[in-house]
């Protein structure tokens, strides 16, 4: 899909200018980095969705953690606007939890708040798709863990890790066969397993039984791990990096 | 191991009443949970660390994070030191780091935080024994995260996950070859060396370049899921659950 293209049919959805760009920012960022199920794909799954393009997240509370409500604004744009807010207010520990979804490729999300200097751990739950090892019926999301770190070297560390063998988003993109939606791990997929029954339950214990984000943010004391890392690493390539 | 016999050898290395306690209650905890890495075998590697009885963690901070350091203590004692100060002095929201090394298995101490309400997440490095899947030297720990959720049916659900197909403690314990020190995951063994590089930077970002451990502690707004999950997993084996 071209850039204009894709501008185009989410300017056709009813978004305003300035909400196109930052759905195109985020698409169009997967797409770069190769998360094709988080790319151009979901901007004809986003069609399917009938997304409400006049509503408006907001922050409901700050008392310990903060709240905010999605309204029925897509999860990408709540997503887009709690990242704006913690980095323009900074504070040395901020929790947030919100009823975002979808929530698109969450190192995008990690990378931004890492720039800014923050060092972030985000996961999102999304609708019941992991069975367990066993057998039996869905029970958990593919919740994905995202943990962004600032740099010395002046460029962020970023892990992005779902907990299924392909994605949904791969499903969507035509990547992945639904029945591969499992937890990763072949012989010790309930590791994979217990990592999402974990973080789902991490969200809900903030959120109740919604899908949503939960997002840890604070200023490091330190940032040298990752130039560290990539100089002990010697070449071989680190998750997130170019 | 008898339990007068590991009292009796714990005590042997100086430690006063009440820790020989504490540490017994720890290695005993995973003994009884077929955690045989972090069960009794670790007495015998205890004493071949000559580790320093009297040493007495402190809180050095709470402004933002609250840092503790070990001043020589071991981990165990440590991590027991932050569990009593954070149940006895409760906060909606506290981050704790750390240079607690060993810290033992996870879930042991987040279930102690789930069962006094608090949602917890754990995780420790330790020295460098996973290399990246492509090859090289170790780079960072086997890096597990604990997850402790506090439950309305009264029984907390817990989530211990190392990141490495083996621990270290398996390999102690005689039930694992040290090459097995690898991530988990088999073609997927990016997913888990990746969590490991976020954890392990988590932590560093706070503790620089030591071993320790972070924690997130905040009281739930809810405590549902794990109940729902019990129920919705009719009688599947949940992570943590005996």
């Amino acid at each position: 899909m071209k850039p204009e293209g894709a501008r185009a049919r989410l300017a056709a959805l009813g978004f305003g200018a300035r909400d196109v760009e930052l759905l195109f920012e985020h698409f169009d960022d997967a797409e770069r980095r190769g998360k094709l199920g988080h790319g151009h794909a979901r901007i004809e799954w986003l069609e399917t969705q009938r997304p409400d393009p006049a509503a408006t997240p907001v922050k409901t509370s700050a008392e310990g953690v903060d709240r905010w409500e999605s309204r029925g604004a897509v999860g990408y744009l709540l997503l887009s606007a709690i990242c704006a807010d913690v980095l323009e207010e900074p504070r040395p520990l901020r929790l947030v939890a919100a009823d975002a979804f979808p929530t698109g490729h969450l190192g995008y999300w990690a990378r931004r708040l890492a720039r800014g200097g923050l060092v972030a751990l985000l996961t999102a739950t999304s609708p019941p798709r992991l069975a367990h090892p066993d057998g039996g019926d869905p029970l958990v999301g593919t919740n994905p863990l995202a943990i962004g770190l600032p740099s010395a070297d002046g460029v962020p560390l970023v892990v992005d890790v779902s907990m299924a063998k392909a994605t949904y988003g791969d499903v969507l993109a035509g990547r992945a066969r639904p029945e591969d939606v499992i937890p990763f791990g072949g012989e010790q997929a309930h590791k994979a397993f217990a990592l999402a029954v974990g973080l789902q339950g991490l969200v809900e214990a903030f959120l109740g039984d919604r899908h949503g984000v939960f997002l840890l943010a604070a200023e490091p004391a330190v940032a040298d791990f990752p130039r560290e890392l990539r100089r002990r690493a010697a070449g071989l390539h680190l998750p997130g990096d170019a």
